[in-house]
């Protein structure tokens, strides 16, 4: 039996999520004050560290069993002529993932993550949004279902990224739904679409917002007319992740608008979350201001899958290496300030 | 017999270095533009790879050897009372960097990476800059050597960092004599200093450039009158890997300004070179800035020992690793835009 059978279920748990452990922040914060290195001398790190330690409830972390997880989704919105890349892609980019010959795959095997890839009903794209919501509750149940059974409660940390023509469309009408807007303002060229390309999307948007009304008022009801299978996919895996205590990096563009339905839904429910990077998609720095999320790496990157997230793990793996590593003054013989 | 035993020939090794593999460069960017992924969008990734393969000299380079080597010196401007720790602490954190317990041994063991430690007459440090040249010629040379000596040519990447107590003084005098500009503007607070302590490092940057007048008007004569051993060292570390076409990562403002030492006598010896991180000490920014390099990292890390530059190794091991592991369209089936 699944930990949730109706969207009702699903906002019943999305609201009333568990903190981090209280006693291990502070045993992370008492160590970390201790460590052979100046006060605050590893910025960022520090701070990162002592997150992570309180997820994890353990003043002294490891960062041993990351896991990764790409969700796969087809959107009807494709119709539009939103994308550079023909909606085939999708499913030829999920074989290469099964094959190992993505970026996602590299990255996973760099910093020793597990990588699973979930395609969800690939041949049956979603409605396009501009003319009906692009899945019915049902549907959207059953995706957020998959991304919350996709997780491993044993992980140490959770990247969730997505591959889906179409889904920075997707993405961009989701965002100006939480976040308000204009379709103008959340829009980007996603795979690399030109000038007429970047209008379709903006038009599809503005339609959609337009046709949704209401609806789209309440954060799921946006995921559910304008989202993804993939995008909900990952909404699921985040709030999975946050009832295991699982920390969980967060991707680009669309892996954020993910991240902001939830946010809107619980503002807390957010806290377990890190932003991997700062994506070149344009809208990204927007949605995460207004998430309050400080990316941790800024490299240009806007090609989903993860990548972005599974990047940020080397950060993650630096800052847990050096907090639960080192040796205190005591331990050292150093002489402290 | 060492490559050099005279600070003109240094001067000569410097003035004629090699460049990038270009059969190589352009191999990697054949390959960068048949991956599968959008074009462009591993953003930074894709330039971090093809400039380490034209190091590398193959169009599909590795990153299974990254090499860091820590110097250590002390300095007599310590005596100044330019920082908030005593001058003992140099040799303990070198016992500690041999423990195994300093930063820098856990994000060495993090990214796969070997650590050499090196100090240098530690019981003799360099002369008070405010007073007299902080080494002689021939100390200096001597420095330059050791640093030439640690590299291991066979290494993929070297990441040079340092331990000494005092040296954020000697590194903005340096830079103050280098790139010009006020004492004020170049010193920071380095490990901690309050206030009263950041007007001593001011008056004493100050003090050296007044003192040493014409002497410092040459890069390697405000080497040797401002530096330390291990900023020396560093720089002849740095030569030489070029010389071995061994790519750098730089750490922070104390290891730049080793840099801008080299990039004042030829503006072409950091083409091997990518800024690791950005550093909090105040003046790196406008340091890299001097020197054209864009940090990886911006972390607010203000460690030294190579931490920053240790912690970028993350990035570039993500960059590699997609550049050369990733399917092409064609091997994937992968439908092109």
């Amino acid at each position: 039996m699944p930990a949730f059978d109706t969207l009702h279920q699903f906002r019943e748990i999305l609201n009333d999520l568990p903190g981090p452990h209280a006693d291990a922040v502070a045993a992370a914060q008492d160590r970390n004050g201790q460590l052979t290195k100046p006060p605050g001398a590893l910025g960022r790190l520090e701070d990162l560290a002592i997150w992570f330690a309180g997820w994890q409830g353990t003043g002294r972390p490891k960062l041993d069993a990351p896991q990764i997880i790409v969700f796969a989704g087809n959107h009807g919105v494709t119709a539009s002529g939103v994308s550079a890349f023909p909606a085939e892609v999708t499913e030829q980019m999920v074989f290469n993932f099964q094959a190992g010959g993505a970026a996602i795959n590299q990255l996973a095997k760099a910093f020793g993550a597990s990588l699973d890839v979930h395609a969800l009903d690939l041949d049956k794209p979603t409605a396009n949004f501009t003319e009906s919501p692009a899945m019915s509750e049902d549907e959207l149940v059953r995706a957020l279902i998959t991304g919350w059974d996709a997780v491993n409660p044993a992980a140490d940390v959770l990247v969730v990224g997505e591959m889906g023509i179409g889904n920075t469309t997707s993405a961009a009408a989701i965002c100006a739904a939480v976040f308000g807007g204009t379709a103008d303002a959340w829009v980007g060229r996603g795979t690399g679409v030109d000038d007429a390309g970047l209008q379709r999307k903006s038009d599809a948007v503005a339609a959609g917002l337009q046709r949704h009304g209401a609806a789209i008022s309440d954060p799921l009801g946006a995921l559910q007319c304008l989202g993804g299978r993939e995008i909900a996919a990952m909404a699921g895996a985040i709030v999975r992740a946050r009832v295991e205590r699982v920390p969980v990096l967060l991707d680009g563009f669309i892996c954020t608008s993910a991240a902001a339905v939830l946010h809107k839904v619980n503002a807390a429910a957010l806290d377990h979350v890190t932003a991997g990077h700062l994506s070149a998609e344009g809208a990204h720095r927007a949605a995460l201001t207004a998430l309050g999320k400080d990316p941790l790496l800024s490299l240009g990157l806007r090609l989903g899958e993860g990548s972005g997230g599974a990047a940020a793990l080397g950060v993650l793996k630096a800052a847990v290496a050096c907090h639960s590593g080192m040796a205190t003054f005591a331990e050292a013989g150093v002489s402290d300030a």
